[in-house]
């Protein structure tokens, strides 16, 4: 085809500095990345709290804002399967053909590599910070969370109030 | 439509005096009630041990014998839906249309308030004894539980042998 | 346990004279009627008009207004399932125990009888106008069809609009 | 591995000598013959009639009685998935390894195909008799089927009741 | 937020000239369109030759060529559901917000307007050439077609071999 | 049907020298037996490591080399469903018929007992090695576990890379 294209797939539970910079990294290396959302179905949980549709909505102006050009991007929701054998399948009927996998998870990086893709792990920034976990831990205990993730994502979450969803989620239940 | 509707969403595993006082004061503000029966497709687990069926017919009998006008109350099984964001349009799709949203559980309350609904908590009676975990936890340590539920539940948990399930349900496993 | 039901299951789309004529029959015949409410998932199609939520207020107002005592039935939406080996089964993990099945859908028929139960057909009422594809052609072409049903029905059906979304849901697609 | 797998997939509504003397070719040409018994969660319609623990059970009588040393093949049901992208991988991962696909069908073909397998087209006997359609057609009309069948086929479809069910199924609706 | 935003939600099998001149007056009339990707687990029948991630292709590449700014539109693949009650919120959750829905879809208007949306409906061009179903059929029959689709659509169609497969998708089966 | 036939399920993650044995007991006692291959849609998890296609692998080519005739059993994989009150219809559906359930695991002898169905447990032998959980165990800290299972599964996880497999997917992200 001509065209080179790698695939990041992630949860995204926020779109975070890390995630940006690794983004970068993969367009150093490819034509095009793809930028698998995962867990597609999964909101409103402590560890999931944003829809598929905020997510991208994230991401998108997060590229935008850092100047990636659009036209070498493809965002792709992807829902959850029940079965790890069909993800493989599942991913590339939903995808842009790809070349390469950029992939830190196991199990993403067994599955592709048993289907015969190849899969390379890059260096990450700042993990300890740069960490989806991390960054709703500050929000739940009211820390500093802004500075570890693009303006356009914080702005995102402030639209729909999302550090008040996350809180929600944590409290008691008042009425078992 | 003139008739104001409020709806209640619980498991009932098992319908306790709790729930009934809490319809009950759903009653003296609303003209009728819809009662969600939460995770209609569990059963047979050590925290869902009761089928829909079961929980539906212990919910009628308890409120006929209560003296809760028939023509009052709706019970609807709802089934989980693997996505938090379409859950609430699916219990409007199974329900009578309503206006208020009575509910104590942090995410049925955070998803009823993101779609707009009216959402209202009211106090509980003895939280820590009408409990469904406390219940399920004397049926299986053989102490008085029978004392915590109205007696039509007590009698319908006898007739499918229900206390035995829930202990079997407990037994750890010998052929692993 | 010494109250006797049966089950009697349609579509109700809608509820019709011939469907509460069937419901009297049967507790002519039996102490409680369970009346599911099949393919409780379909709406919005031209044979499927109807939410589970609006046919079950149509049917709880119509009995209701024809004087059917509300201790006596049982409204229980069921989905279908995508296999028909598993649908009894499903039906009776919704539904509380019932004896009889009165039915005249040879599907139905037969997966009960497979299943070891007591299946009985009632003689029906007008069958050519008391039809749900006699009424809801009626609507669309812009016949009478109100009375075929109980008034409780017509008037849920207006109050959601429901002539009309029926009719547009009869349209040629304009963009395809 | 050493060993050659060829896999043959088909609905078998019933299982008939066309299909035996297919899995009898495709024993010339490998060592171990997968038998993928597609749609298995369908049975009770009228071209679906039969549950996959019938068909599984026919197929494993058939092949026994007709002398094929039952070491050399694998009955499999296979559910349908609603994604043809992912059924090749499905296949996959419910079957031992295969190498080469024996498949008339088209869609079964291209998936294969697409997917980089190896597919053969094996010359059929008598397509006009041999046929499910055709076999389903004799038993609703009351005509000669056995003939068409292997001898433990006629059997199981007898022990269940096959023939009262597929005519059963194919009987208008009463109730409607 | 500021961003007015429609949504068009088609199959696109395949993308083609009307649905490139629906887009750009979309784009008239709001700051940024939606595409969604209807029916995205659809692929491999005559009717949904194409993959989701063919079709994201052919809308991105397209778009690109025809120099609609790619900062301003947002492709999001929308599995079916089965339940038309539960749609709407199912695409908002996968989607940017937006505030006017564009559909000719009597079933898409139904549903979005219920759920309190407003629909527009835009003038067509050349409705009888502009049509996945004429250029499907122009496919399989070998007439002319390209002149129907943006030259990037062609290109990839030909890239994985989508005329051969859907022709061969439209043939009889020779092992039934 | 003159055959008595028994049903053992279990996940055979993987299958080893204590299922064998259970097998071998069980057809002492009836003429068939069914080996239910459980939550076959799972695999590539620390607990479920392989797939069904592996598993049925496994158990064929170890009765095989043990001296079990192949005429007198069957391996049945039966996927998870979401609702254990529809579980025994589901596995009846997908089996032949069967008198006797082996069992030891509480859900499964609880399901089958209210089902209908003559449940027995068999003893088990050395039941702290000849277990899953165990093999697992070992596989992952390289300590030897050949000698727990049947020389053919020992072989078909070396074919499949399976420990390499199992000790990549309990590695710690690197990437979150």
């Amino acid at each position: 085809m001509g065209i080179k294209r790698g695939i990041v797939i992630g949860r995204y539970q926020p779109f975070h500095l890390g995630h940006l910079a690794l983004i970068k990294m993969v367009l150093e290396r490819v034509d095009e990345v793809i930028i698998g959302l995962g867990s597609a179905q999964a909101s409103h949980t402590p560890s999931d709290p944003f829809t598929a549709g905020e997510r991208l909505l994230m991401i998108h102006k997060s590229l935008e804002e850092s100047g990636v050009p659009p036209g070498r991007y493809y965002i792709i929701p992807i829902p959850d399967v029940n079965n790890h054998s069909i993800w493989v399948a599942h991913v590339v009927s939903l995808s842009p053909p790809f070349e390469v996998v950029y992939a830190g998870n196991p199990l993403t990086r067994r599955l592709f590599q048993e289907a015969g893709y190849k899969v390379e792990t890059l260096p990450l920034v700042k993990r300890e910070e740069y960490s989806g976990t991390e960054i709703r831990r500050r929000m739940v205990e009211d820390e500093e969370w802004e500075n570890l993730v693009p303006r356009a994502v914080a702005r995102t979450i402030h639209e729909v109030d999302g550090v008040t969803r996350l809180r929600q989620l944590h409290q008691t239940d008042v009425t078992r």
